[in-house]
């Protein structure tokens, strides 16, 4: 078993883009993404799922443009979503006409379409289009309970993030170079990646996904290291929340490995826990694809972070296993990117 | 926009397999395949989803003792299916220990497998292990009414398979030459690959999947032809049925491409329009999965069959966008497999 695919030459992540929902506006990041909707996150659709393909598109369509970079240039699609049979992915993107593959890694859906893109990118020398989504109303009454319902969230639940994220890959240093923005000085590239096992942990409780998903997450982190890959500058996880970033950090130190001070998750960047009452921090697609498309690619653009272990993590659930009595397979998906000085000009 | 992907290295079928329901075993092809388990459809589980996991957990394993492999020599594992956040896939591999994508392409799940699994197995020397299944009572209660409701099925309606059909792929002649079975005197290999875009042509009728597909494979194969593809033996749809084959036939006609005479469709093969009372034919994931696994790949590699291209079609919408009014994309991926003479021994 093959664990880290080192890529044949490599991948730029030539442009990002995040759309999100104002609950993610009013959060610490807010002012990094790219467009934040204001009103009832219906964005003038008559549906949340519908809305959802709204965020999905625009996304899309604002990475595209960062590229400078036309539909018809990019060879591959990828994405998926958190809704049954992805279909916020599907309608979102269906109009564009570029070939599409669709995903379903649940909240590991960024980081599995960043691993398929970029080793497919870099092996056939093409450039692909990434995104993944989530909405909060729309995932509410698909897992859990209508929002009009008003159910009591346990301190363990996360909030599940309306947003989407979307990026565009290219193994031609000319379309990095070409969509270079004002203070960027480095390029962002990825290198490897090492895609993730199914480990079921035996948690049921669809409100404690963070402790379901950390030992996948430590899994992944582990076979990594163990085949000769170093220690970053930081190792950021998907959404594994209060409770389930702490479950991670432990499981790494009974390892041997003390990660403490170079961790971050993105479901705890995305809101303030003073500020929001969103109990043990974000989840859902959108989260680790928005925070990643703007404040870590951001970062590493402008030469603040150089070395980024990104790992997505995901439940493979749905409410009925939960209702069945079954436990909670996750996954965590790791991808490589680093930041790579541009030559003077 | 690339259109046609040849393979770094031909890719071998090293040996597949499929695992079906009773009225699959009753059908015209019930003979090849692997296992086909009588009684209600429940194969000892306590639910028509956690059935569909036995299936596909089955159908992967016995692909894997054909194959002479074990799960320690599979680099990747791909799958997905109809439910709601494709529970079968996950559910049913989640104790092997082999990094998992999951994937959705509907009823083309896997086409897009086999597309995707070629591409990388050639690309970085990898084995790969595919699955895609569907289960009849399972999909019927997540996409129309539960069995016990005894809806009406109106004739432009299809049959979801009860059954999983599994891949093992490599890049390695020497797996494929230990894998021979009896009357084999060829490989099946993968040459090519063709990735399909998503079509909407207005169909928001659930109950008439193949003409909303129908549009979907008619673009695939055009851009295969138009992209100096040859003509094959064999071009074979997923699951258009009788419906959407028609249509299928037509457009590519009024597009100057008579193909009647090497066409057939997976969902048309897999029951007796006789004497099993199935309307339009058989359809979902598990359809092409177990047509190919089976019939298929048994004739191309005793050499009855040499040249086929395998185009898995796919409806990408979900319940709740058909009540939303919401027409309905599609999807086709096309997979170029020949049969390659052994060398005598």
């Amino acid at each position: 078993m093959k664990d880290i695919y080192k890529l044949k030459s490599p991948v730029y992540i030539v442009s990002s883009a995040a759309v999100t929902g104002h609950e993610e506006y009013n959060g610490p990041l807010g002012e990094s993404f790219d467009l934040s909707l204001p009103g009832d996150d219906t964005f003038g659709c008559e549906s949340w799922e519908q809305a959802e393909s709204e965020l999905v598109r625009m996304a899309v369509g604002i990475a595209l443009s960062k590229a400078l970079l036309c539909e018809e240039e990019i060879d591959i699609l990828l994405a998926g979503d958190l809704l049954n049979q992805c279909i916020s992915s599907a309608f979102g993107l269906s109009k564009l006409s570029v070939p599409f593959l669709g995903l379903y890694g649940a909240c590991s859906t960024a980081a599995e379409g960043l691993l398929i893109a970029s080793l497919l990118a870099s092996a056939y020398s093409i450039r692909t289009a990434n995104a993944a989504s989530s909405h909060n109303a729309a995932a509410e009454r698909q897992f859990r309970s209508p929002l009009e319902y008003a159910g009591q969230r346990p301190p363990t639940a996360q909030w599940t993030v309306t947003g989407s994220g979307a990026f565009i890959l290219s193994p031609f240093i000319k379309d990095a170079e070409q969509a270079i923005l004002g203070a960027q000085s480095h390029l962002a590239v990825i290198d490897e990646v090492c895609p993730g096992r199914m480990v079921d942990a035996g948690i049921d409780d669809a409100n404690n996904m963070g402790a379901a998903m950390a030992p996948a997450a430590a899994d992944t982190l582990l076979r990594y290291f163990s085949a000769g890959g170093k220690i970053p500058s930081l190792i950021l996880t998907g959404d594994l929340g209060y409770e389930g970033g702490e479950i991670f950090l432990s499981l790494m130190e009974s390892a041997g490995h003390d990660i403490s001070k170079i961790y971050n998750d993105c479901g705890l960047m995305i809101y303030s826990r003073e500020k929001q009452d969103k109990h043990a921090g974000g989840s859902g697609c959108g989260c680790s694809a928005a925070v990643l498309a703007c404040r870590i690619l951001n970062s590493i653009k402008k030469g603040e972070l150089d070395d980024v272990l990104f790992l997505g993590t995901g439940a493979l659930m749905n409410t009925m296993s939960i209702q069945q009595g079954l436990t909670i397979p996750a996954i965590a998906h790791l991808v490589h990117i680093k930041g790579e000085r541009r030559f003077c000009k």
